[in-house]
């Protein structure tokens, strides 16, 4: 683990290098592609191929884990459908890499750079039919939430970020600006009209890359400091509360984008906002921005059309379930959410503001 | 001003309340859209239509200011046109509003909430040449950038909101998905694909929604703690020098931007990354995340691709610049911009991080 371990970086931790700059060298992404490590991930319907992990003797250990694929079987599919699409992830990073150099003694050939790169392929159902039958241990994880939770942390952040891409192909299939059809570049990050005199093609604009939605999350505090407001949607599992949440607006600062949704959701104004840490969320592609939010007013005014519920917890209540696990009032989202680790950062400030 | 103050807020501070729960309310909409209070700021090409603010003798003050409309002005041109849009930005903040009922002692009507609703509306150029030649002190601020900041601070914030909205329209005119036209709704936040069986009009997607794209930018550090780094691309004015700055991917966290970007366009390693401050940003509608980031490495190695030059300037260097207005050797951004604020605001730290 890193010196500097920001957290709730659940999806944000990662393997790889993303290597951007090797997005347009089309010659090394194309060698790359039959490497003999290359190693390739598979999704179906923004699912990836996974498998158990086994681990009855480690029970904290998480319980499956990406089916890591070479070439050579994925080489038939790739070449059969028109279906599939081919993310570039990057390559491992460095230390990874110089420890294997070192204890293989390998000798790197000419015009081999020892970088093992990572591909997302992203098959249709019928070949994924046949993948779950050829590689009888591994499964397509459907439905993806909550089970891509059980993934361990650094594959999560992998999965982070090619369910993000790979949902943006999936839904951004046509140019927004004409309505045409459009064809993918840069190692899956870039889409461009096939439109010949498309504005699209005329300047920069956001129409061509993926879509990454800022989301803001807050843990907010009683001005007495000793209670903290979470809230529950219609479609939570019964019992199940969390911090409050919500998308930024165009033209909105983070700091009142958690002015605005808490006033909205709840009637309580919150004066002073200050950022704990952020986390991506693939569901599609967000990212969550969670802050510390202190409230000015106390009386809650739900507003039905966004929650079901929200309500002050004592500083107590949250211990009773977040330390000792006792669950029976209500409970809070797994340690992977980036709400539990803002409830968490709160139980350990000090009561005073 | 508020008591709680973020700085770096031009076009982040705002003269309304989006009360975004108005924008299903298509009755009150409607009865908005001709209220003889109801303020319109015209748009075209997504400039807005100002007007000289005046104001020679204090020569501190915005040069320009945005042209307030009413319906009996906006009325033929919204029935005439088809190719106009109509974004509800909000109503003004209530303390404006209490004021205005205090001084008049105005008695409210039946179903008169004395909300005083704002609209953007964008027009084509026919209708745009009309407006200029009628109202004979107005003119559609063209090229936008950098006069829109000349704009007083609220009502840049305005323009922000709207500018980013109306810039979404502008290019996501069809459906992503299927290629099909589309519909504007709720207030102009929501667009609707206009075939029956498209898969975007089932579940939650951001297709619907307005795009808002996350930026790190970011001043950087020397280990040192009295050196920063600055860059430039090829496209700025000559001798300007600002803060690194990139989009965040999808699957990634604030911190990992940072430390990827400025590996990325300067080789340099980043430890430690700290959020400062943000700001909406609407060229078209990103919103910058602004952040100290404390460099472990110090070796410069430029990739001319992103950008131009980078170097370490001295803490003395940039005060020359920054406080005492010495501009021969460089200059940075005016302070309108988050990457000035940033720099100030480490010339204010104190040295030791
Ligand atoms: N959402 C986005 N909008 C515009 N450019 C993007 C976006 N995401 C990534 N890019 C990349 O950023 C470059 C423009 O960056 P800039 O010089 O900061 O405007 C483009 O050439 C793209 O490669
Ligand atoms: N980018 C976005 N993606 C999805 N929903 C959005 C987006 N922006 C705003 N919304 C709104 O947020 C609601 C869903 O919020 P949630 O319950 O958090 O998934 C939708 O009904 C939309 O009204």
């Amino acid at each position: 683990s890193k010196e500097v371990k920001e957290y709730g970086n659940y999806f944000g931790l990662t393997l790889l290098d993303r290597r951007s700059d090797k997005r347009t060298d089309s010659k090394w992404l194309s060698k790359k592609q039959s490497h003999p490590t290359t190693v390739y991930i598979l999704f179906s319907n923004l699912s990836p191929l996974v498998t158990s992990g086994g681990g009855i003797e480690s029970s904290q250990q998480p319980e499956i884990k990406l089916c890591r694929l070479y070439y050579k079987d994925v080489e038939e599919c790739m070449n059969q459908t028109e279906e599939s699409t081919l993310i570039f992830l990057g390559v491992e990073l460095q230390f990874h890499m110089d420890l294997l150099a070192a204890c293989n003694g390998r000798v790197l050939q000419d015009e081999e750079d020892g970088l093992v790169a990572w591909f997302a392929l992203s098959v249709d159902s019928a070949s994924a039919e046949k993948f779950e039958q050829k590689h009888e241990d591994c499964y397509f994880l459907h439905p993806p939430v909550p089970a891509l939770l059980q993934l361990p942390e650094e594959e999560a952040g992998v999965v982070a970020q090619a369910r993000s891409v790979l949902s943006w192909h999936n839904r951004y299939r046509f140019c927004p600006t004409c309505g045409s059809a459009t064809k993918i570049e840069e190692g899956g990050y870039k889409k461009t009209c096939l439109k010949e005199d498309c504005p699209s093609l005329q300047g920069v604009h956001n129409t061509s890359y993926p879509r990454v939605d800022p989301v803001v999350i807050m843990q907010v505090i009683h001005p007495d400091g000793n209670h903290c407001l979470l809230g529950r949607e219609k479609r939570f599992p019964p019992g199940m509360f969390t911090c409050l949440a919500g998308f930024i607006e165009p033209g909105e600062t983070i700091e009142d984008a958690v002015r605005r949704e808490v006033e909205e959701e709840a009637g309580v104004k919150v004066g002073h906002v200050q950022y704990v840490s952020c986390q991506p969320w693939p569901m599609p592609s967000s990212l969550m921005i969670g802050c510390l939010a202190v409230a000015v007013s106390t009386e809650i005014k739900v507003d039905k059309n966004e929650i079901e519920d929200a309500r002050w917890f004592t500083r107590e209540q949250v211990m009773e379930v977040l330390i000792k696990g006792n669950q029976r009032s209500f409970f809070v989202p797994p340690s992977q959410a980036i709400a539990h680790q803002l409830i968490k950062h709160w139980i350990g400030m000090n009561a005073n503001l």
